[in-house]
């Protein structure tokens, strides 16, 4: 699933990701109408909306993009008619070829973690039958727990041939209280939490690496917003690619980016969410109005990519 | 609702959460059968078995214990169907008046742990109208993210007047490759991570206090597989509730579990999953069978009891 993130990437020359993260306030009005004239104002209604304004920011974009990553949260706060919306976002993404990051976030001791990527990325076994939960491309991983908590995510990546970003440095501004502390390593030298993640990191890597290609099917997540960071994880990990969330909304351009990249302008892809699904509520792109939400989508990721493009120095 | 829990424990001489982690192995075979009849070896199937195999379990304990903790995972697997199961237990649990813990160990930047608060544990927006999603009354959150990640939670408890039992010293044998690296703190002392993350959290728990009562609703993990540090916990987060996991399956004994508590035996509430739910599988409990398998759960309960009230002192 790396391999083919990457020759994506190279075919659109857009190292891309779309969040599908669908705030209510986003929502177009004509959408949010027609969905509770069916639904009325409930559970039903509003997944109804988001899927709805999912499915027109797909159809929008899925020619420019290789992948989107659907924040799991914002459908899961809708209870299970949002879930049920998040996995229909997932399975008509994967019917129009984009690969498909789920934002979960998940961690947990052993058992449990396999649980979790069972039911995201893997099979789950029942009776003599086997089943897709969730069914993403990949998935993100928090490593607070250690090494249990990741290992069934690699098993599980091995076995379906898909991936993992596990979170390294995040993009929010609290981020440092834990992941910027000092420890010290083997050798008595001090470094951040997150360079050790990002070793942590490097090792699954090497261990799990495609037949062929340049990059394991173990990613990070480093944020945007720390192109410093960025660039010393970059060396640390050299076979993992780079999640970089925090572009645009949250404050990272693009010229903070090409630290994050390798000299073959690979190994990062660069997520923005409400900069991208909610650009028709940006003054740059409101005279495409409500009901032409989807073409101001299409519009800011033409705009990122010439702006990432510039960045990269291959415009 | 950190009042409740306390209540419940002193009422039923029981600082005992029951971890409902329904593994398909665990569920006897006369339910597997009956549930694959009605749906078929499907997702739905599977659901349908745990769902019952949860009931059956309820209705043997709910008058002994004073909580429940699902962990969302074992459910997820299942994708919706799981889910569904998962709201349907919570639901019931909430029937037969036991305080609900989510084991969701959420945690992500500032507005997307808003989305998972609200979702599991308050109300979300659509429209003019207002919907629990999942409706627990505690959850777990993982603080890789800091602060950032965990305040959203704090609100919504403060609106709703629950409760979070924040990840501190997990139970599982790789927790320390991160929580016990040293720092130091800004008096220049070098400390493990879990202390400093138990710091946080009982200068959360100060500003959260219930009206009346000792304890916050912010409470903190610590494994019962770490006696030495929840003796040191304890007293770094006065305030804080502590939920115990790792006690029986994973290797904890009544007897490591005393410097969890305070001195008037109240503050931590042990959790035991498969030594309770699957109890029916150990030699001890063998001749109750699969089809006494939620008796075999209750003698199991009144033994966990007797074991924490002997270590405690309190038979």
């Amino acid at each position: 699933m790396i391999n083919k993130l990457i020759a994506k990437i190279q075919k659109m020359n857009a190292p891309i990701v779309v969040g599908l993260d669908p705030m209510m306030k986003f929502v177009p009005e004509h959408i949010r109408k027609a969905a509770f004239a069916e639904y009325g104002e409930t559970l039903e209604g509003a997944a109804e909306a988001v899927w709805q304004y999912n499915k027109g920011i797909v159809d929008a974009i899925y020619d420019l993009v290789p992948a989107v990553k659907p924040q799991i949260a914002m459908y899961e706060q809708f209870g299970i008619p949002g879930l049920i919306a998040f996995k229909k976002t997932v399975d008509y993404c994967r019917e129009k070829d984009l690969v498909v990051i789920g934002d979960i976030k998940r961690g947990d001791i052993g058992s449990t973690s396999e649980a979790y990527a069972v039911g995201h990325l893997g099979k789950v076994q029942v009776g003599g039958s086997e089943y897709y939960g969730f069914d993403e491309d990949f998935a993100t991983v928090n490593p607070y727990l250690g090494s249990d908590g990741v290992k069934p995510f690699l098993k599980v990546c091995a076995e379906e041939k898909k991936g993992i970003f596990v979170l390294v440095k995040t993009s929010n501004p609290s981020s440092g209280e834990l992941q910027d502390r000092l420890v010290k390593d083997s050798a008595g030298t001090e470094k951040p939490i997150y360079e050790v993640i990002g070793g942590m990191v490097a090792s699954w890597a090497e261990e799990y690496m495609p037949e062929n290609g340049s990059y394991s099917c173990v990613g990070a997540v480093v944020g945007a917003t720390y192109p410093e960071q960025g660039k010393i994880l970059r060396k640390i990990m050299p076979r993992s690619f780079i999640l970089v969330p925090g572009y645009g909304a949250q404050g990272g351009k693009g010229a903070d980016l090409v630290h994050f990249f390798d000299k073959d302008g690979l190994g990062a892809i660069v997520n923005s969410s409400r900069g991208i699904i909610a650009a028709y509520q940006q003054e740059q792109y409101e005279h495409f109005g409500g009901e032409g939400y989807a073409d101001a989508s299409r519009a800011a990721v033409l705009a990122m990519r010439k702006d990432i493009g510039a960045a990269l120095g291959r415009l």
